[in-house]
């Protein structure tokens, strides 16, 4: 199979820690242009808009979209327009209605549409699955507790509408456990705490059981100092499950059972080659379909403001 | 066809004024019972509880449920449990997911799951619908002004979180919009006007559009008083069309083309007739995405306490 000639839009953060390591790692895809406002990538065309990229470089033909999640679906409709394959890093969009739009717009073209979620291609992700899957799960918590300075230094447009705030790691949570439950689950209450001086939250706690009364509370925190907590516990019939490290590593009972290298974003372009490879889109919602549940269903409280 | 045996949850305003007309003149369905905490319907059998009435009467073959949504997942799921139809009030639930969830279980005992719109049933719907099909549209401003104490008066369920405020009303508006429209749309900016004493906003505005780049705005308002507005209006090519009276009306370019009788609750309960009699379902949930997404998306602001 020839190398996917592959463009990257919106040059930032995460496309140099993950995106540019795991395609230059990968000898299906050649990296060909790249466009973004501000960041360049070395030793490829460079354009400052998608636009310009695509009309010059007409050997395109996919797209990884990395700009924050209230650009992304115009740039994805003229990549779908101009016959390109899109990879979306999460979240897919601003909206779950323009994601679902992208999605028509895909299948109607015959292209690959992928609403990555990296999390869930964490190494211990799918061995919890299984655990679950042989067990009665009795209750499950999650605590996505981390430092935004750390993390998300000075991005403003995380703070901004639509940028989801405390969601823009917990949506990571969500995706992880969408994953490893046996069933469907829903929000049944919410408190979203907001900075006075922000229109995202900085932490946010959510209620949700399934069809057979599950219990469940996820707890997301953006002020955390001192250990970082991306922790999902469930406690079972079959003893205690710990899925530590943004689903890394497992133990049952204190006891390590799954433990690798971390591969995320390289299983990520694995699979969305396999997904052009064989004609089909890969478009969950659900872990961004709980967020906006929880914004709609959520109490809003008012916290202190928060400061860079 | 025999009469379908029904049953009604949650007796209150909407119920008395709607739903016991439309049934009673409807020769296909049989009212047998009725479940609620406080209401009752004369001449059948009452009950406090939908389980006590799913024991009692097991020749129930369908419910109608119309309690505030935040309790209407686990009455459908009892339900749909027991091998009934079900048909939901507007807005089928308090989360997407929820209804995404009694969707799967419908199919799966292949019963029939009404989320009901009694908006796009308002008579002149299907006409604005068919002239814009047959135009293009320059913009489209949507206005539901109404004032929360003369329909709403003293329902707190409705201004607590999960009750949606005035987005009760604007989704009736949104599932117009979704219905006359030609292309899916989604929103790209939204403003939510929080009462300080309140959980739920007293307005907002939605700024949406499509693929083809439409300019549509939606204000809803529940501080109206003097003249109350459900009006849609689009600017076209063929002139300015004006859907008003919350759909009953038509006119374009100041010619009155439609005016017919309400006959909202009469057409949903044979649509549902219908929809059973075939063994099919219909959960269209894009009016409740649309608002899960304005809360995700939208900037809160905090406006003056409300009091009944």
């Amino acid at each position: 199979m020839p190398a996917i000639n592959l463009a990257i839009v919106g040059v930032g953060k995460i496309v140099r820690d993950q995106h540019l390591p795991a395609v230059a790692a990968n000898a299906g895809y050649r990296l060909v242009a790249a466009a973004s406002r501000h960041g360049k990538v070395d030793g490829i065309d460079n354009f400052t808009s998608i636009d310009e990229m695509l009309a010059a470089v007409p050997a395109i033909q996919a797209v990884s979209l990395c700009m924050p999640p209230q650009y992304r679906y115009e740039a994805a409709a003229k990549a779908l327009a101009a016959g390109k394959h899109v990879f979306l890093e999460k979240p897919p969009g601003a909206t779950l209605s323009e994601v679902e739009d992208l999605a028509s717009m895909a299948a109607a073209r015959g292209l690959t549409l992928f609403a990555s979620w990296h999390s869930r291609y964490a190494p211990a992700v799918e061995a919890a699955r299984e655990f679950l899957a042989g067990t009665r799960i009795r209750s499950m918590r999650v605590a996505w507790k981390e430092d935004v300075r750390q993390w998300h230094p000075n991005q403003e447009w995380i703070w901004r509408a639509g940028g989801l705030g405390v969601f823009d790691p917990g949506i990571n949570a969500l995706s992880i456990v969408t994953r490893i439950l046996p069933r469907p689950v829903f929000a049944t209450a919410a408190t979203l705490e907001f900075p006075g001086n922000r229109e995202a939250p900085i932490a946010a706690s959510i209620t949700l059981t399934d069809a057979q009364g599950l219990d469940l509370v996820a707890e997301f925190d953006w002020r955390q100092t001192g250990r970082q907590q991306w922790d999902i516990v469930a406690r079972t019939d079959a003893g205690e499950m710990v899925l530590s490290e943004g689903g890394a590593r497992l133990s049952v009972d204190g006891v390590r059972v799954h433990d690798e290298p971390e591969q995320e974003y390289p299983m990520l372009y694995r699979r969305f080659a396999e997904l052009v490879a064989s004609g089909r889109s890969d478009v969950d919602t659900a872990p961004l379909r709980h967020v906006a549940d929880a914004f709609m269903l959520g109490r809003r409280t008012v916290v202190d403001d928060f400061h860079d």
